[in-house]
């Protein structure tokens, strides 16, 4: 109980973070919403950034090789 | 000079949009700022989702034609 209390509260959204838009910006953002049906936009912003950030990492990890990935072929 | 204070308030970035966080995403979002060394956060998170936009505007836009871009050698 204790423990999923922990983690419900560790997954909950508390840190805000805000961007600027001038009205160009928001005009792009608004009807790239509207077009795609986007109705939390929030959510869209979120999982847009992580996107980008996890791809990043994910693209640049530390390896021992030299080659990106060693097969069962190519060592 | 009326035309150019028109267009410094129409480039103000003047709409805030705020996102939610948990503290894992934070984590990582922290670690890639402090690792990409972004001083400017709002910055980065503006231009990740305008390239998003941008990108999915281009790949999509309207043609006339069935293939994606006519070339001057094959139509």
């Amino acid at each position: 109980m204790r423990r999923s209390l922990y983690r419900e509260d560790y997954m909950k959204r508390k840190n805000r973070l805000s961007v600027l838009l001038n009205s160009r910006e928001m005009k792009a953002f608004s009807l790239y919403c509207s077009r795609y049906r986007i109705k939390n936009r929030s959510e869209f912003m979120r999982t847009t950034i992580m996107k980008a950030i996890i791809s990043k990492f994910d693209e640049e990890h530390p390896t021992l090789w030299e080659e990106p990935s060693p097969t069962l072929f190519k060592q």
